[in-house]
């Protein structure tokens, strides 16, 4: 039921055309459709603050340019996660001004232009090893894309502890904190005992052997011992930047 | 929003007081409450054809015979699942109708008087083995509670499939069939492939070493090479039979 | 022993050819064979309403073809599963009049002629998402192969309930639900505590990380805290189709 | 503190520029070295914002209490979570004050006298089923110990869903969200995708075979189609809690 | 369709009272209970050479005497396994020439007096270290309820690998060896290099931490290198003994 | 110490050259050499019956050629498994005699001329499904390279099961029995009811979703409720057929 | 053949009354027994450089005392471990000097008199939290009954990175680490990169929910990302301290 | 250095008895602030005795000549692990010194010239299979960029008993051990039940079906019944030989 169709009910139940009873039976009968008046996208950017993420795996390049354009001529800006080669093309292509980026694997038009720029409320991006930066540079890409900033901290795993220590100031001043870490996902248990904002802890499927895609940092992480870390999916470094964005109050 | 109150904004309406502008923001701004004019209860009997199931573990005796008290209350029965010996004592205390049943850890007022008498719609219940038995009972308590007939085939596992094959005609008049079986799980394969109604595999934590507590007979029917057989969770003979009841149309 | 051997048995034994004691033994020995009258393939179809399906996996083009005309031959009909591009051509190039889906990846001769004609016992299919579509369209083709209409409700994953709720008139006049969804498999626990019919789920490989390949998924499913929702194996569109018509009653 | 900072420090002593003693306390201030002169419980207060809480598992009720009574010399209050009633016991008669839970398995001192009062950044603690309480409780005696408000909105699992969509209000009046929920642990995607702030999930171990602990809901929460919606471990109210400080900025 | 009908139905198609066409009829509607001419006991003794085994786990030592007192009555032998000391007590107190064993938790009646005694047809059971003497001994009881007499070599795991070398003599003596392991489950590997015969491998779920209740073992034997090899479940000496038997050809 | 050098040393001690006491020692210190006098493959052999199978995988073709050359020399036969195309053209090319086999992937030079030829001691080789023929018949290649004899029974899975019961005159002849199933594996239980000589389970990777590259099947197969059972590997066809052979006593 | 049976063969020879052909097959006939002239035991001692370790679990009290004596009797001194109170209790009723340790579930004769004795080779011994101190204490105890020094550095887990740090001195200073963690298990990776000499890691199945039995810290350790730390089975103790024992030489 | 250390540095400083630069020089020996003014690759050096290995997956050629030519100017050598084809070639053409090594997959300047040369502390590398070959060959570069010799023991699985123990001498003599696996990994049990010195394990994931990508070998050597012997991850031949170097003292 829309809000026409709400609207249209009313007025004939003001107009007497339509009975009390009649009116209560047809409205409880769809309870849900009420919210129906918009269609899901405008009512996601409505409720949470950023239009419907365009996930690229599976999809044709002209279906991911199909749905940016759908997104845009509303919003205004859209992002694109885990796109191919092909499907940035395509939608840079037609969108000349969207930021392609083949580290993380995503394609943005508006949000930041470039990430860096000062902030009150900036996330600080760690990884463990440089083997980790796709899954940072989707966190980073993400951030921007909902006018967030960041700075990262990259290569300072917890065998060379001293690495990370060094920086302290930087770990102190960051309002959120994202930890990227794949092998033995030890990382977000230091970071955690450091600093008092928010520990957003991202495993990725960095590792061979026992590590089992992921599965050795994730549990790690899920039994930090650092109270109060949290963690994301494997690999997902789009959803610990939507998770930092909640806690910062987008 | 409860029906009184939606009835009271629509009267508004009609006779003024309120106008459709204003009614409507009112209804938008809480399009779920116009469900809320019935308990959750009896809402569930409406929209699924029986009460709430009181489900036993963790709870007092007390907390358990008032729960069943107010299901009583309002539709005359009740079924009570994963009971304690003291659980049915108090509940057959307070009402000395309810029927306790301590193989199946189920007490129940109201449904069929007992398994056994002729219906259109009887669901056949199938055993491996005899230590499968508590999770069958469970099924036919329910499948009682819900005014379904079931009848029992027990220790007709695929080890002495005679066993099995001597019963086909009691297999072939079922409407439905539950298979439960633990171990190698593998009886709902054969079930399966002869008749031709809904078969709504069961496994067992039934078994020692490498069932792992049941995952063997689960994984077994998730793979049944015979088409359309279905799988509940291990040692769920409740959700067996509330399947099987979904399958007959309650 | 097939029917012609009893038969010349039983006729021995009429003439006194064959002692009674005899045809006895002769009988004893071979209990299962007098089921061996008619070929596998004419069985499964008298005992569960339709010919074998053939599954295109690990088959040669030709294999294929020549079984679809082998179950043709007698059956008027086939559905072959899990085929590649190359087997659907083959099959469509001996069988012009059959429909390749190259989404479902099937290929059918005969059923319903296209999804979407009135039915009494309609079947609706519901994705969570637009990935999990390869499978839902392998079980509406599945269905159409059964000559059982379906409708489809497509992306209406949990995290947009407004999505779902907007279209509880098609959940509600459903005969049997089937729900399509991988990731966090949350839907099929929200369907089920809305419709009274049957509700099979169906987790899908979709996802990434931490779905292992929809085993999370998959748990979530057996897990559904909506009594009487069963669970096919990953990914079995197929299976899920069997099932609903055993649940309708083919 | 680089080098180049401790240089000009050290030339500084050396000119007279600065005091033995105010250099000391520059260093001191310096977070790393520092330390090995203070005690650990005095440090994480100061940089994590609450002393060390106290773990009872594993401990004689004297060792909690000896541990107590060291944190409330120092820091007026303490928080002891997983004790045995033992433990709260003996905690009790030392500090009558203290407020024993014995449904969080929790005690504290200090911290909010109760929850429920008046508070700018309030949590709400939601549950799918009466049998998470337990690990609700827990997150909302560790925030009460954090000084954060509270409310609880209890047994509005998925299979109900208008249980949960007629508090919308609640919902989105919350700063922060913890969703506790076991067997199929889908509640936080549909809380996820309503809210706009922190959602935080909490697996618990309720449910039985399939659900394997806890794992079932777990592999849910870390897929959860509701972007940025992050997972605490099996059961860790306590953890949630911390999360959720974390977020609010504590 | 018992011996005795077949039989009575024969004799009407010799008296001409039944015609061939009604005869076959009759007999294809129930091809299956031709075999039930006698109970299940009874055939599988025919069948596989020994009445089925009681598994006492589950049965009250009442149940327990009369499935053997049933099983005596026609085979004048029986075997329980995984019983209770109650369960023996009540056993022996009927069949006082039965044979309790506690260690392998099994109570016999007839076979082998004692193991040890001279058969053409010995088995060989080794175990690596002691705490695998129960499933050994479950092994060597089962064999004596068979007729089969076995050896034991015991404490003989890899760690002291000179141990089990210096008893080269009996291993390549011996008809069949079952191997018992727990821990490493290394064992078999090394015996399946040395002789010629069945090697039948048990893992136990002896062993502590990542042993994860005999998995580890389990799966060591399961990818012995020593080709031939066969493995039965955790803690399964029953399945051994009756594999050894098998293979022996009882 | 190989056997010349142990003559010579006992040579010394018949001539007085060493004391007993020297020789002692000098033996007590090489206990193992002692069986060195032989090369491994030639010990193999001796020892169990058939000299060492190449495993073709991650060798060049030229290494399989040279390993295959060096154990013809001696044993004027050998057998490859898991071999690629290329090597078995390269095998084939150097002994035009030899069989190459490519559904099995081997290739062997000797044993058997083909399967099919009267024996003694026949193997029974049953498949569930047309997937497993690969493994099926890399058992059947082996048992030819042992000079065993093998029968084929194929395609008989539990969910037609009278294609199986059709079939018991061939199952109750065979001296011992292979069976090789995927998905749910439950075929073996059936099968290890029915026959009285040993029984090997293969698990097949064949299947998808849930079967989780064969583990499902596995689990079925080590929890068959048929008594004596064993199991094999997934995939594992070469292993059967060496258990069958140690059962038969080659 | 035992060292006499050896001896008296060659004196034979020696005689002449056994040829040089003779001798030579006996002793090929048992080229393991040669070692067999000392007992198991013996031989350890002089082979691994301490005597077999009495592993207590399921073994009754007399039969801990029995096989400590026979070891005492020979050795001087004894190691029980995973003992009960009863078991300590009778030990150390037998040899009065013996030192329990109902920590480390150990009782030893001999070894070092206690803990803490200056020593060349000293092994310091790292737990996360007090709740791994039971594990610790076993490696100390057996590190002491090799007559091995130790020291403790408790409660240094890097959620507070600093307590470790400002040990930095106790830990260059060791020759080998034995670190044990439970929950993430990250210990080892920061202490692996700090030190240069053996890290030895033990994971403990402190922890709850996600840690699964210690499976979590397992598998963190086995993918540190501090290279060259090695890794011992879950609350392995003895495991650990047996391993450093190896490194240092004994 | 604690707070006392610095507060009489910093007054020696302030008195003129210690210069600012000796005093810098003393703060920079202390483990951690320091750091932050130099590279880790110093660091590391210094602290561990080898500069930072290059892990070659995931970066391009030229990345590693980069890395490759830093270390190299700073330290003489370097190691690359897991490299390609082309990063070999492309550091082979920047330093034709530089030795690959395509079994190993590295590159190494410096070092050893060539396995096999004499040496004090020489590691014996042992592997169960030929297919564990490129494991072993990345120890045995490892040791020798190490400066460390080895010598290798091939193909000695436990399923040939006599090939090892033939080898007892070269065991005997070995200073440390690595013993490469797949499959079942029962050799380090073998071995470490053989040897006094340490016994590092490392699993492969050679093996099919149950082996798991190496999840049983890991297993297995974790489980090892010998006490001591202790674990790297799955293929990690370089761990494996850090570990030695910590053993061997570097």
């Amino acid at each position: 039921m829309t809000r026409e169709r709400v609207q249209a009910l009313l007025r004939e139940v003001a107009s007497g055309a339509v009975s009390v009873e009649d009116a209560l039976v047809r409205l409880a009968a769809e309870p849900i459709e009420v919210l129906a008046h918009s269609t899901v996208d405008h009512h996601r950017a409505v409720r949470q603050g950023y239009p419907e993420v365009v996930y690229g795996e599976g999809k044709t390049p002209e279906q991911v340019v199909d749905v940016c354009a759908s997104i845009a001529a509303r919003a205004g800006r859209f992002l694109v996660t885990r796109s191919t080669d092909d499907q940035r093309a395509a939608v840079a292509s037609r969108f000349p001004e969207a930021r392609p980026n083949s580290l993380a694997r995503t394609i943005r038009l508006g949000g930041l232009p470039a990430p860096g720029d000062a902030a009150e409320r900036r996330v600080l991006v760690i990884t463990a090893g440089t083997s980790d930066l796709p899954v940072a540079e989707e966190a980073v890409e993400t951030l921007a894309a909902l006018c967030i900033g960041s700075d990262r901290l990259t290569d300072v795993g917890v065998a060379g502890i001293h690495r990370l220590l060094s920086r302290a100031e930087a770990l102190l001043a960051a309002k959120a904190v994202i930890v990227v870490a794949g092998m033995d996902g030890a990382l977000p248990s230091v970071v955690g005992g450091l600093v008092r904002g928010p520990v957003i802890a991202v495993p990725t499927s960095v590792g061979y052997g026992a590590s089992f895609g992921g599965l050795a940092a994730l549990l790690t992480m899920l039994n930090s011992c650092a109270a109060g870390v949290t963690v994301c999916n494997i690999d997902n470094g789009f959803g610990a930047a939507m998770s930092a964005a909640r806690a910062l109050g987008t």
